[in-house]
Formats: C-alpha cells, structure tokens, sequence
C-alpha cells in the first residue's frame, strides 16, 4: 500500500477556489469532519483528490485540469437533483431514520427522475474521472466517501475490473432499507459491493449493513466490511483550547451555577427539539434546579433550502419558546457557525448534551470531553456511534425518551465529584489514545490487506 | 400435544357479554381475524380460553369464574393505560414502522407511568389467571397471542418453571426496536424469550426477531422461533360469496369500465392516504383512464379514540378531497363496517389495491382473490407479509413510492386478459390449499415438538 498511490474521491474536496477583490484566485480550505479526518492521509501519501466543483471559480479550475485535487464539473441540474432532492434529505433521512413512515417519504416521479438524471448521472461523473485517474495511475488505490457516491465503485468496476476499491460510509447505516423502492436500494448495495473493501463508524452499522445486503441477496463474501471509529485531531485541540479566539469567547461566557451545554447543526438528527423538552421537564420535575441551571444550545445553521430542515427550525424555536416561557433566561440558544465559541463552551460545561435520533459518529462527543475543564459529565445517546466506544463512562439516554433525558441530566448534574472526574478523565484517555491518526492508520491497513 | 389440554391467552376472547332489553344476559361472538382463525382449535381439543372482560357484563361474567372461557377484570385505569398508551399506539406504531422519529414519539412520564401501571399491571393479571388455570390442568400447554402479553410468559415461567409455553406474534417484528428505551425493550423481549416457542406469520418477521435479540445479547438457544402465515377460512368465503347478503351488496354496487377496490380498517399502517394519491397520479399520467376506472374505498372506522389515528384520518380525507376536486366522481369512499358490501367488492374489483407501509399478513390479500370473479389482479406491498406467499403472481408495489403505485395500478388495468388469468387461479390455489387449518396444524406440530 505504502508504495501504490491514492486517489480519494468525495463529494467535496480538501480546497475551494474563490476570487477576492482584485479579481485573483483564492484557496480556501474546505470545511468539514471528512477533509480533517482525511487531511493526514495527505500528508504521508501520494494523493489524488476528486471532487465537485462547488463555485464558479471551482469550475474553471475544473476546466483547467491537472494539480492533485481534481475537481468535477457537473452539470447544475444535475448536481441540484443529486445533492438536494436524493443525497439531502432521501438519503440522509432513510440512514438517520428520520421519515415518519405513516405520512413520509411519499416517493413521486421528482424522486425517480432526480435519481436517473441527478444521483446516477454525478456518480457517473465522478467515475468517468476516477477511471482517467486510474489511466495515469493504474496501481491507485480509490478510495471513496461517504452517501453522494453509493453508485459510483460499481461504474469504475464495470470499465477496470482490477481495480482496488475501497468506501467508506460516515453516517449510520440503517437496519432497514424498504423505504427507498427495490432497484434503488438494490443498486446501492450493489454499487457499495463493487468495492473490495467498505468501512464503518462501528460494528452496529457494519452488522447492519451485513444484514440488509442479506435481506437483498447481495452476497458480501468478495467485499471486506470492516468498522474503525473516526476520531478528532488532538493537537489541533489541544492548541485551540489555549488559543486566543477561544480565550476570549470564554471570557464572556455567561455562566450560572451549572452549565449544560449541546453543540450540533440544526439537523433533524441531532434531536435538538426533544433536548429542549427535556431539558424543560428537568426543571418541571426538579425545582431546585431552576435559576441554577442554564442550557447553552450552540447551533450551526445547516441545510437552509431543504423544506425539512426549515420545518425542523421551526419545531426547535417552538419547544425552545416553551422552556423561556416557563423559565425565563433558563435556555440560551447561539445560531452561529463560531467554533472558538463552541470550544469555550466546551471547557466550561458541567454537562455536554449528546442526544441525537441517530449518529454516525458525532464527534461532539469527543471534542467536548477532550478539552472540558470541570470534569464535566457527558449524556450521550446510545444511537450515537461515539456510544459504542464512551457509552460505558457517559450517562447514556434514549433518543426518543425525554422524560429519561431529563432524569439523565438530574442525574449528571447530582454525580459526586470523585466519580465524575473518573469517568470524565476516562474519557480523555479514550480520545487522546485513539484520535484521528488511528482511524487513518486503520483504513490504511485494509487497503493494505487488499492490495497485497 | 393431542393428549394435552391448552390454555390460549389473548386479550380479545371469542365471546362477550351484554345483556338485551329484558335484562337476560346475550353471548356474542367476538370480532377480530384471531378469534376466527382460533376457533378451529376449540372444535378438536380441550381449550380454555383467558382473556379481558372488555364489557360491564364481561365483568359480572369474570366475577362468577368457571367455563371454558375465563374473562379476567382488570383495573379499568390499568386496562387503560396498558391498551390505549402502551400496546396502542406505542408497540403497534413500534412495530409496523410508524413512528416518524425527527419528531415522534416523544417518550414522557405517562408511557413510563403506563408501562409499570398498565402494561406490567395487565400482563401480570393475565399471569396470575394462567397460573391459576396451570393449578388445574399442570399438563396444559399455554398458547399466548400477540403484543398485548410480551410480559406474561416470563411472569408464568417465574412461577411454573416447567410450563410449556407458545406465543404467536401476529403483527410484524421490526428490524430496530431502539425507539423503546432499553429497560422496556429488554423487557419485552425477556418475556418472550420465555417461552418455548415464538412464532410469526413470515421468515421476514421471524428473522428480525432473531436479530434483535442478538442486538439486545438475549440468547434464542432455549426458544423456537417458527413462521407460518395465518390464513383464512376458505369454507367460510365459499358459502359468503354466495349469501343473499352479499349477493344483495352485489345488484346496487356501482361500477364503471374498470374498477379498483380496497377494504381496510382506517390504520396509518393500511396507507390509504398514500393509496389515494397513487390513484390520482394515475389519472394525472394517463388520462385515458379518466371517466372509466373508479377506486371504490371500503374502510372500517379503528380506534378513533386515539390521537394519532384521528390524524391519520383528517389526512385520509384531505387526500381524498384533492382526488375528487380533479375528477369527480372517480373515488368512491365508504366509511362503514359491512362485510358483505367488501364481500360485494371483492368479487367485482379488477384491480385489488393492499399497499400497506407494513402488515404482518394482510387477509384481504387472500379473501379478495379468493372470491373474486373478473380475475381481477392483486397489486401487492412489499411489505405485507402476505407478499411472502403472494408475492409472485401480483404486481409489487413498495408502500413509499406512489409514483410506483400509479405506475402498477396502469401496468394491471392494462395486463391482458390470458395473464390476469393465470395470476388469479396461481393465488385463488395457494389460498384454498393453505387455508387457515394448515396454520393451525402447524402451530400444533411446534406445540407437539415442545411438549416432547
């Protein structure tokens, strides 16, 4: 493996290209837990990167050619069906299982189109330039990410049967796939079977991938699926919590007896309006606790234009107004994308909220506990993919019950001390061993087991 | 087994109470397809029969004791949280996939309050009665029906360790049960798992269970976990299809050139709503059917005390308000429980729609064929457990997709007559020669291997 080169391929790439003022070329490194966590790969290997082009300049850049990160120019229709109407919410929804199977999804010709003419056709361009790729560089090894490209190793197989595969799913993987028609799901098991090797968060995706290949008769004996544990970059928080932004940020944190924090986009996922309910019923429940509790909700906007996550908006501003009408200046919820305010908020936090309907990670859940100062106790949601490796030092909730979150967070918040330094120091120790360059290193050792 | 008495235990029993204008005290026959697919047994074997008092007579009958059918008189409060929070809707949405978990269920103190007070409180009662019954009969086998008792057998195994016990799940086993909290869900399953035998009407639902005990570490190796499909009673719909009630139903039914049917109770598992916006994109895309096919909508009021099916009726009516608007005239709804009038239907239906989100079984899948007389074809869900047995000779529909829908409703208004044919005898002959007594014979030979 060491000796054959990469070729990543994700829908989007480690940089954009804008232009400033002046009319000249800017790069910007792009966002998002993928191209962190993927970023050491860079650094120790021959990479090849693919992936769209998501501005104007990008697509220049694209038409332009050559450099180590490709970008595809997709045609825009296209990429609007593949990315807004199957990517965000259908799929994102079926593996979260967030559709309320009694009303939604109701599956119309749009769907169907938009996967002829957007999911299929963007997959089939981003195989077209893995193929080209692989031209220059016969022995790469590709490497894909993630939901956007479920079809795509099945199109690279088809044209270089030799070719060594390996994908990697980010998000959960759901027991039960019957809500996307038959020869959709078929074709993204198949598509997903093209790779000679396919990764989970965990062993509960992995197993239930496993299962729903079993339910579609699609064999897995030629595929190697395997689970490593994403992880955050250590030294990175490490510098960042002593750094200037976040000292500041902590500095003017408004903070009462005790503090309990969440930190999510406002995606339906993340759960944030059962959080706020509980968090209500806390205080409903408790009484001691009102005026000596606060909940700082810090939410990253996400997904503006899907109708979805315009409802789900809704929904947080209603339960969040419900908990202010009864407790005033209880709830504090920031709808900011400010990251040093989230890591001031995480050392300060007696209680860090993880609740979410489902994760495939959630690296909240790490980021917090890593840099916490108050040995502060983590709630976290056994559907969280961090569960699998912190649930045994957490107090671990149920998604949907929020008169048990609201007994969890009674319960974090009464811990002694002496044991909430124990399993908070845990914790750490759990992060700090197992961060970022163990899961790369993890990947790496199956491409190597298929390469050889 | 033929050698040993049997204990069946349902929540429903096959007779209740009430007393007529004179006073005197009236026997009636119970509803519901487990009481008729049951009463085969009580003709060739010594049955008692324990069940809910559900009558004010049931009462004074369950006071009195003794006879082959033992009512038992719960709590009313505990009988109404065990029957209208926990077992419906909480275990029938859990079940059949309702839930929409972006926003429900939101699992507060009155489902923790109503598990311990009205689901424990119940299956408990049903324990003590069964145990009460062992005490005359230790020979007895104890046959347990469906969701309402996950609880008891384990109660009973408590206290009559060598009991032999059977329990028949009549609805489907999801593949993810997360959305109980843990202690419930383990609970569930433990009460199962003492039994003997478990069984289930599909593989598909049996399979399921077999996963979720894994995911839950409950080991299966003491219990067996069988399949048979529950069926109907063929002798029954001979004579029905013939009855002057029926045949009465049959001279005022309505009918243009074509006309499709469906009979359901008003079920948001039954997915009407989405039945009915299938039916009117079929006239959207092809407007030659407009003005010579009708939908005919037979559907039983169910449980319209409770919220969530009061909703799923509102959204019934809205999609068949948008229907009529566009072509009126083409949806016919009858609201009314009249089992002749379906009987009247079912003969005269070309097309048969069942598109269930999920169904354990589905009988009008089997009573429809059955009967009917034009060689009408049956579009089927995926998701039925009908579709097991079914699946290849009726047009597949996945429940989600109404695009799909409408595209299988042409595809069988439009199948030539020599191939409708050959469908309808292939299922009319699957229905008759596995009618109702080969489900029974089966759940005998798995009490016969048990009580060996």
């Amino acid at each position: 493996m060491s000796d054959r080169p990469l070729i990543i391929v994700s829908n989007r790439g480690p940089v954009t290209y804008d232009r400033d003022e002046s009319g000249a070329r800017v790069e910007r490194r792009g966002g998002g837990g993928l191209v962190t966590a993927l970023r050491g790969l860079r650094e120790d290997h021959d990479v090849t990167w693919i992936a769209s082009a998501t501005t104007a300049e990008d697509r220049v850049v694209a038409a332009e050619g050559g450099g180590e990160v490709v970008l595809v120019a997709h045609d825009p229709h296209a990429y609007d069906l593949y990315y807004n109407v199957v990517a965000n919410p259908m799929l994102w929804f079926i593996q979260h299982e967030l559709w309320g199977p009694a009303f939604s999804p109701v599956i119309d010709r749009e769907l169907h189109d938009a996967w002829r003419d957007g999911y299929e056709a963007v997959n089939s361009a981003f195989a077209d330039a893995v193929v080209a790729q692989l031209d220059n560089r016969p022995d790469a090894i590709v490497f894909f990410h993630d939901y956007h490209l479920y079809l795509a190793p099945r199109m690279v197989r088809e044209a270089r049967p030799d070719a060594k595969l390996a994908h990697f799913v980010h998000i959960p993987w759901p027991a039960d796939w019957t809500t996307l028609p038959l020869e959709m799901r078929r074709a993204l098991h198949d598509g997903l079977l093209a790779n000679d090797v396919v990764g989970f968060h965990t062993k509960r995706w992995a197993r239930n991938f496993e299962r729903s290949c079993a339910d579609l008769d699609c064999g897995t004996e030629r595929t190697l699926v395997t689970h490593h544990p994403i992880s955050i970059d250590v030294e990175e928080f490490d510098a960042l919590r002593e750094s200037e932004a976040v000292l500041a940020a902590e500095a003017t944190l408004d903070r009462p007896e005790k503090l309990i924090v969440r930190v999510d986009r406002t995606d339906p996922s993340k759960n944030i309006a059962r959080g706020f309910r509980a968090f209500g019923i806390l205080l409903d429940e408790h009484p001691e606790w009102r005026g000596r509790v606060k909940l700082l909700a810090r939410l990253d906007p996400s997904r503006e234009t899907i109708p979805e996550y315009v409802e789900y908006r809704a929904a947080i501003e209603t339960e969040a107004a419900a908990v202010t009408a009864r407790y005033p200046g209880s709830l504090e919820v920031q709808v900011a994308d400010n990251f040093p305010q989230s890591v001031a908020a995480y050392k300060q936090y007696d209680v860090l909220l993880v609740n979410a309907v489902y994760d495939g990670m959630n690296l909240v859940a790490k980021e917090g506990p890593l840099v916490n100062a108050r040995d502060g106790v983590l709630v976290l949601s056994e559907n969280a993919g961090a569960h699998d490796e912190l649930g045994e030092w957490a107090v671990t909730v149920n998604p949907f019950d929020v008169w048990g979150q609201a007994e969890a967070l009674h319960h974090a918040l009464t811990m002694e001390p002496e044991e909430r330094r124990r399993r908070a120091r845990a914790i750490q120790a759990q992060v700090r061993e197992n961060d970022v360059t163990k899961w790369v290193a993890g990947l790496l050792d199956d491409l190597d087991r298929v390469s050889a």
